[in-house]
């Protein structure tokens, strides 16, 4: 089977970059105007915007996840609210996207207290707030304050975030990994979505500037490279070995690309991994810190599900981590780890905070990639501040304590035993294999799909899993994202669904889905 | 002096694509390695990253307003507080950014109650919450949740924002022209800043797109244009008849920008004036629509200070209520309109909210523009509220009226007092001319230099106007902006100031500034 995947990977990066390939499809021709043609249509007929006209890596890039599948789901929704029962379900059930609150899980008291306090600092020396707030709170928010200058949550900061903030970020990395963090390496950030952007615009200057990626990946990684117009050169992990990373693997991948002229500039890795829910072993970590080494690579460390593992056996290790104790300095390695506070126990994805810890990298470059965050001037505030508390949590002995870590608890073996279920689920469907949830928030199940199914999908021009899971839609109202939006061995079928509907969902969700996969075989078998 | 401005111009455009431009200064070497280098050196010689291997947009893009002086001031501010009394000032006056709270300025209460209202629900219907909140700040709150889906404030949203907040903005602008306004056509982001990136990438192909930016500018514009790899073509703001735009020189650049294998692809008015305090007239803006209309031009309207309006024969008209006032529709003219909740009398910088209001698109410009947005999910969602609230303040009759029209007031009329303070003070200097600030929250005055300092600067490898403002930041701890951040005239030196220090500061500015001033002539003199 590897053998298989590495070859078949080899045979398709470089169709990646190509409009058509299998998860880059670009809407129309992209072909720019050139000089040549505005000169001889100057003046008045230059006319209005088309697609032809617009920056073609704009159109080459796709982005699964709130893609054609939800645009059709938020019709649905829409007639079913105008018309009840216009459908056989009566809701949509967003599993296309990690978003805990949306499907009802409740924010941490204690982050949301100190967040208010700090948007209206005049109630803080109030004494109904006594009343109202936790003690906790009431000093984390003067805390907070009085880190920022005067006091003044609406104002632009240091475009790296507010530095007392940092200082408890870094602190936070430092009481997690047991090595130094130093508060100048942190890039407070609108979530990790745009550190991942800003990375992506430093490193890549044209389509021979490749950059490792995961194959399934995050489309956030195939949308940005596309939209900074570099290579997406893809390794693959291996389904049967449980989404496992083979080094030898990365090593053929880079030498291929090399020989038809990219330069690769980074790898990127996803730990826990989305979508595949793996959580890397820490050999396996060693390894790939010592291959982007070897190779003068960019490390970027998408660890954004560091809260979220679920099996006893696996523990979250930063790369960081990882390579300070092979004794791995800020010369041996340039490491970017991403972290968000959309995901975790905390699931606060509307706050938009997140910071990028950057290290291992030249002072010039350094000032480079903070003229990039200049630019759009800061990240919002109240995400600063709820990064800041994800990372310094109420301890022992604070008010809060006891109920925050009720909360986190509730939250985090509430989604060990979703994922537990819903994997279960998926496994007893006919056809359907899929891999366990050790930790993020995603099932990557692979269907088998009847040839007759693949056959009605090109009938309908469009991809069978994508037009396995608009059956779906239809059928429950359930919405889970095709395979080929993150990537997959060529001939294979996947979804990812997110374990995140509440447990009082799940029973109704296991019992629509097998209903609809039954209905689906039935109707395709060959 | 027109026609010395327009050939100046005309000389110079080019200029602004090449590296040594005077406003984008490289900081390096540009060159990125082709294939072919990184092929002789593959595998473990491929290095780390350096200037040299990172992407040339970036080095070529400059941000003055965050630049070289804020660094100088951060570090003089550090040294101060390290060593009382080492400099010859207390303090470090940010006057570089238009970030009123970091001065001081006190936000909006009932903003801030509904705010803090929404990022703890659970305390809304507490009776301590009657006693520390405004009732219809509760009510708003209340009105906001049930617009949300699932009242998940810490839920990422629809990518062009809340769908209800999108109505409320909507009917605020409807209100403010006195024209309908489509909520479907309002993308909430984080600020201004994101939606005119977003803007440029999808219109910048390649350095052959050029982007029509009066000089001087805001350098977002500029650095925009550089990191995406456009062309900026300027059009030139004539000082001496107060800024003003003349629509000959406007077709004069884009001719000339024809001819030279340039396709204009839009043209960026930024009213009222940043850095120049402009506000335009009312028939200057119908002969900006009539020229964006007959030369098939994206109109992007920066009006983000549509409430800063300082001088009693001048309104503030949104380019979308012109537009429609002479009849033209979403055929006629393609119009991105920029709001921010950082400027007018809000100053919620830190909040990072704002819309881009875009008509006159094609469905399928739209969906490209709806698929960028979505890449980066969602703009943070107290931003979003924010930006409903400030187009949509409390009304006659509310409870916090009287109090909010108070706030508000008080910060116009304070804003209009210190930029006529301001103004007179940079007026009375010897070789000093300052047009008003009619708008905005700046100042830009144009200083006559002597020879002397123009060489003493040369010999510092300095621009004149940033030799002065250095040694203005050394001598007084007032930080502004030279006007070579913003482009100007060649030949001509200015600085760029904000209005924004507090009332009780301003007469020490003034005699610090004058005493500067003197001193730095006297020594200079020729």
């Amino acid at each position: 089977m590897r053998r298989i995947v590495a070859r078949r990977a080899k045979d398709c990066y470089l169709a990646l970059t190509s409009p058509s390939s299998f998860f880059h499809r670009s809407l129309s021709s992209t072909s720019s105007s050139s000089p040549a043609d505005s000169m001889g249509s100057s003046s008045k007929s230059s006319s209005a915007l088309s697609v032809d006209s617009i920056n073609p890596k704009v159109l080459k890039c796709e982005y699964a996840v709130r893609g054609e599948i939800v645009n059709i789901a938020q019709r649905l929704q829409q007639e079913l609210q105008e018309k009840p029962g216009s459908h056989p379900f009566d809701e949509i059930l967003y599993c296309n996207i990690g978003n805990p609150q949306s499907l009802g899980q409740q924010p941490i008291t204690f982050f949301r207290e100190v967040l208010a306090l700090c948007d209206h600092p005049a109630i803080l020396d109030r004494s109904e707030t006594q009343g109202l707030f936790s003690a906790d709170s009431i000093e984390r928010a003067w805390q907070i304050l009085d880190q920022i200058p005067g006091r003044a949550t609406g104002a632009y900061s240091h475009s790296q975030g507010i530095k007392g903030l940092r200082d408890t970020i870094a602190a936070g990395i430092a009481e997690r990994d047991g090595f130094p963090a130093d508060p100048n390496d942190v890039f407070l950030t609108d979530g990790a979505s745009p550190a991942v952007h800003m990375m992506m615009q430093l490193l890549i200057s044209s389509e021979s500037d490749g950059i490792l990626c995961p194959i399934p990946q995050y489309p956030l990684y195939s949308a940005s490279i596309a939209l900074h117009g570099g290579t997406l050169v893809p390794y693959y992990l291996d389904e049967v070995a449980g989404w496992g990373l083979e080094i030898s693997d990365l090593k053929k991948q880079v030498e291929d690309a090399r020989s038809k002229g990219i330069t690769i500039r980074a790898l990127v890795v996803i730990n826990p991994g989305n979508p595949t829910g793996q959580v890397l072993a820490e050999d396996n970590q060693r390894e790939i810190v010592d291959f982007c080494k070897e190779e003068g690579l960019v490390l970027l460390a998408d660890e954004v599900y560091q809260e979220n593992v679920y099996v006893p056996d696996k523990k979250f290790h930063s790369f960081k981590k990882i390579a300070r104790s092979m004794g791995y300095g800020e010369k041996d390695i340039s490491l970017v780890s991403f972290q968000s506070v959309s995901k975790g126990y905390y699931g606060e994805c509307g706050k938009r905070g997140g910071y990028m810890e950057v290290t291992g990298f030249s002072p010039n470059i350094r000032e480079q990639i903070y003229k990039v965050a200049s630019v759009n001037l800061c990240s919002n505030i109240s995400g600063q501040i709820l990064a800041s508390l994800v990372m310094s949590p109420p301890k022992v002995g604070d008010e809060s304590y006891e109920s925050y870590l009720a909360e986190k608890n509730g939250i985090l073996s509430s989604l060990a035993r979703r994922a537990k279920t819903l994997e279960d689920a998926l496994n007893s469907l006919k056809g359907v294999t899929c891999n366990k949830a050790e930790g993020a928030m995603y099932l990557f199940p692979r269907i088998e799909l009847p040839q007759k199914a693949i056959k009605a999908a090109e009938a309908a021009k469009t991809a069978p899993d994508a037009f396995y899971v608009k059956r779906l839609l239809h059928a429950t109202g359930i919405v889970v994202v095709p395979g080929s939006g993150f990537g997959q061995v060529p001939g294979t079928w996947h979804f990812r669904t997110t374990i995140l509907p509440q447990e009082d969902k799940i029973p109704a969700i296991v019992s629509r889905l097998t209903e609809f996969h039954q209905k689906f075989m039935d109707e395709f078998r060959d």
